[in-house]
């Protein structure tokens, strides 16, 4: 298939530093391109990929100051529609600015909508273009939108290849890994891992916007024995850090849409222990990779109780949910759908050949094996 | 002719409070109406027009709490493209979104840029669609631009009717108006006003991201006896703050696009002591309707010589250059070039017979005449 993956401009494809939305749309054109399909990347010209890079800007805006991105996107969406008649599927990650320029286009184009969707901001949009095909990343981020809405399907992100090896040892902290903001709920975290008197190592960068709550809020639940705050690390520290704990706490307090850190800890095998909210009992097989809660008090038993897990378990249902290559497999099924069986240059029996590229579950995992 | 006028979504038009591009909007609508053409107002609900008004947002988006206003903007231009088709001309008030969705349409569009072009942010979307006709609000203001922008021309802003009565005694203080920003440069005024030993009221409003440059740097300046801080006044204030100045200081320190309340000041027959910036040179008749100064030495020298100005002189030139009536006019002749003498279905002639809305220059101008 002919395939244009458009991503934001904010961060390079993959990023330097954050950005989960460069991340996802990296891990998915590489598996594309994988699977034999024709890709042409929309990114900064900093982007690193094995598909055709259209450089629509010089590098990631952010790192190069830019602070209103509409302009930029805008150009890129120009770029696009040059290019539209030689793609069979326009592929957006972008949320808003892509549904009024590529209205008549709506029968190629599809939008992953990668943020959260209960703000009132971005609702007018979606009212005003109801044909526009959409995926989410959750059934649950769909909540607030608009009955009118053109869902296509719910794609859950998959990881990269080789990010977060499987370890079957791990480790005896409780990890939490993550920006300090009072959504992510590092002081639900504290009080668990005191509570169960198991240490807590919190890897996490402060932003300028949160530092009056991380000093008012967090900071004075610090000075415990129990409790090591390590700041931020970066992609490869990230996965030692989470395969050397025995459980990671995601007590979140609000609607996440999906939550990249908990697949990413269960590629290292190591259970989530997250509150019931947004996508948790859409990622989390409760019992099996992780435990869902509802409280401090059943957080505190469900750390007891992670040491009990089996790795092999989590790495298992990672395996079965949340790879790149599952990730890809649905994504050329809801593109396939939408062009309908005549729509595309390539088969349908050829793109749903991927199918086969979701690996099945072994026994006996080795660490550092095929996949992680 | 069938005019489509299409304003920003941030606040009402008119503003209920500030605005200068929704001002600006409502002040031409309310003129072109006038004048006999039919307009169509695309802008928020809470609008006041004698136009025909299509509501695009309930109320100003800014005073309900909508921090991103890209979506609503979107929404709009759908609203604006349905409706295409019966009108002449459409005009926006945007700076971006409407290059990307009207391209298709440009042979009828044209976009007046309200703000500050020397920001790299922009640049790209003026880059990707050079079709686009554009109007300036300055000569000054285009400098930044690529050399390819399609510009049809320079439309400096006029005045809506009434909104600042000629006063032909003036008084002894100097003004400054506006938001306390290191941009406006406050600091300036107050040294100017104790080198010359006139007494300086400052009128302005500290938005929270300029609290910290208040504090620091302004507030010391402000014990002294020459200098009141009179804060945050109303448009009904304003008019009076102005008429009973003796001059206004406007020491910019940034290419100031327009700057509104030079033409308020001059409407009240208040001449204007202005740094050469920006669009200052262009508003301002040296010697005649204010004084064009480089210098705090110079300002100080001006501001004596204020004493002396003509305010009836002031208030010809404004009357002679910033009415809303010759920003129609100038609007009016900027449609039909670009539409050609067949494009529109008014004669040419029907619509430049608004250039008699100029009032000619008068002798003996009473205060509350014709037009203040």
């Amino acid at each position: 298939m002919r395939i244009a993956q458009v991503a934001p401009l904010a961060e390079a494809v993959p990023p330097k530093m954050y950005g989960g939305t460069e991340r996802v749309a990296s891990w998915l054109t590489e598996e594309l391109v994988r699977l034999g399909h024709e890709v042409t990347l929309f990114a900064s010209g900093d982007s690193k990929t094995s598909a055709e890079l259209v450089a629509c800007a010089p590098e990631g805006l952010r790192l190069a100051g830019i602070r209103d991105h509409t302009a930029s996107h805008l150009a890129m969406l120009a770029k696009v529609r040059e290019r539209a008649a030689s793609f069979d599927i326009i592929h957006f990650h972008l949320d808003l600015l892509q549904h009024a320029v590529f209205t008549d286009l709506a029968q190629k184009c599809v939008t992953t909508l990668h943020g959260r969707l209960d703000l009132p901001d971005f609702l007018p949009v979606y009212h005003a273009f109801p044909q526009m095909p959409l995926i989410s990343i959750s059934d649950c981020q769909r909540c607030p939108m608009p009955a009118t809405a053109n869902w296509l399907a719910t794609v859950q992100h998959g990881l990269g290849r080789g990010l977060c090896p499987f370890d079957p040892r791990g480790g005896d902290y409780l990890a939490f890994l993550g920006r300090i903001t009072p959504e992510k709920r590092p002081d639900r975290a504290i009080e668990i891992a005191k509570q169960a008197g198991m240490p807590l190592k919190i890897a996490a960068k402060v932003d300028p916007v949160d530092e009056d709550y991380y000093r008012a809020e967090i900071k004075p639940l610090l000075d415990h024995p129990l409790i090591e705050f390590i700041g931020e690390i970066d992609e490869g520290q990230k996965a030692a850090f989470l395969a050397g704990a025995r459980a990671l706490l995601f007590p979140i307090d609000w609607p996440e849409p999906f939550g990249l850190v908990m697949i990413e800890s269960m590629s290292a095998g190591t259970p989530v222990i997250a509150w019931r909210n947004g996508s948790v009992p859409e990622v989390i097989k409760d019992g099996v990779s992780g435990i869902i809660v509802d409280s401090i008090a059943e957080a505190v038993v469900a750390a007891e109780r992670s040491v009990t897990m089996d790795r092999y378990e989590v790495r298992r249902y990672f395996e079965s949910r949340f790879t790149a290559a599952r990730m890809a497999s649905d994504y050329l099924d809801a593109f396939n759908r939408l062009l309908g069986s005549s729509g595309g240059r390539q088969s349908a029996a050829q793109w749903t050949q991927s199918r086969d590229a979701l690996r099945p579950v072994q026994p006996g995992l080795q660490r550092g094996g095929a996949f992680g």
